[in-house]
């Protein structure tokens, strides 16, 4: 029971239930969330790896959209998600799916009813940071899955976003900095263009611990490097621009558990 | 007689002799030659695109090495660059050559005594920032030429990297952050691995307008992103960060001319 802990996300009293054992959203979830540029009530939008499901669920409070699918492929931490729709009464708006994110045919047949067109205004992911091939440790095997490549690589990510994805349509991703070259190999190898980047750094004389990234399939055009997101101040306080992103009353969302 | 502009660096009263109706280095050439990592008095050095020489003798000041040579193709800068190697009694470090990037044949017979090797430790390169397209303009053909893609791509700069440099030698460039996607793109293209990337912001809340990134030919691991390089405090003075790298007397570098 110790291992259960529920966060009030500071949303209009959305809150995200979790499991220590497994995985808990940090802040890296809340600035991908944010950093999703959705405004229009008719976007479809697709989360892969949701986890628990904190990305769907700020995003219903921050962005215009239609409905928000998120695939999960492990069951702990899926059936997480599915509570977590239910105690934020989300239902008819977010849609929880069970699945291996490298299926697509079934992605196909679950979400669009075996239509072979691809559907997604929008697909956003906080993929696993850690190269796997080390193999799955059996003391820690869900928590193990969600931080490491071990069921789905960052290719991955990229071959199914731009399978699913419409023409135009836009990807959010966020991830590690170290892995940048990869990120953009992988980008311009499956036609996802890199159209905005943001370095998060913890304080203004620290290396980034976060990158946020959106592309455009098949898009062209000139990349915009933004500009900094500081996340501490000299003192420990978070800065104005975390605060405007967490929302005030928000001081309490935690880094990790 | 008004175009001619003598320049102090405020290192060791090294000078820069330039012409404004040409090309005036700008901050971006003076990070650069700092971020160049030369430690070694061995080290035989290839600055590309050299202009009228700013970066090599910046290099000079700053860094232990054996030799540079610095490429320019077009004549009215390579006059001025050989003035400036004079005026700063630099002739036994830094050789002057007026030959296209492109043509490495000429460059190794050149250089390195017709011998089909590789022999670069470093090449470090300020090319031309903006894509070319739009022909020549007649009445500014040395500038346009100098800012422009016109006699040399990124690719071209890749690919002569790639020739001349031994295996694990590194290739220092700054550019724009708009081009970081093509940057990386050719990067991989010709196994120049990118291992370092600073991004420069005017102020701590702008977007970057200059990447400095390191590479190394047939390079393996992990990127390192580093700390944002800060240029402007809130009222306007330079940040420490870059008094550091302009050394406290040199108050007076200017951005452009």
């Amino acid at each position: 029971m110790g291992n259960i802990d529920i966060v009030d996300l500071g949303y209009n009293g959305y809150k995200i239930k979790q499991d220590k054992r497994y995985f808990c959203f940090g802040m890296d979830s809340v600035l991908l969330a944010n950093f999703v540029s959705s405004n229009n009530a008719n976007n479809v939008i697709l989360d892969l790896c949701t986890g628990s499901g904190v990305i769907p669920v700020i995003i219903s409070y921050k962005k215009k959209y239609k409905k928000i699918y998120g695939i999960e492929l492990q069951k702990e931490m899926f059936e997480l998600f599915k509570e977590n729709v239910n105690l934020n009464k989300l239902n008819d708006k977010i849609e929880c799916i069970n699945e291996d994110i490298k299926n697509i045919k079934n992605i196909r047949k679950k979400l669009i009813d075996n239509e072979n067109k691809d559907v997604f205004d929008i697909i956003c992911v906080n993929p696993p940071y850690k190269k796997g091939g080390t193999g799955i440790k059996n003391d820690d095997t869900v928590k193990y899955i969600a931080r490491h490549e071990v069921m789905c690589t960052l290719e991955d990510v990229f071959f199914t976003s731009k399978s699913l994805l419409k023409s135009n349509g836009k990807m959010y991703m966020v991830h590690k900095p170290d892995r940048l070259v990869d990120i953009i190999y992988f980008a311009r190898k499956y036609k996802l263009e890199p159209k905005k980047i943001q370095f998060v750094y913890p304080k203004v004389d620290k290396k980034p611990s976060i990158v946020l990234l959106e592309f455009v399939k098949n898009g062209r055009g000139q990349l915009d490097v933004l500009e900094p997101l500081i996340e501490y101040n000299e003192d420990g306080s978070y800065t104005d621009s975390i605060y405007k992103i967490y929302g005030m009353e928000n001081k309490d969302v935690k880094k990790e558990c």
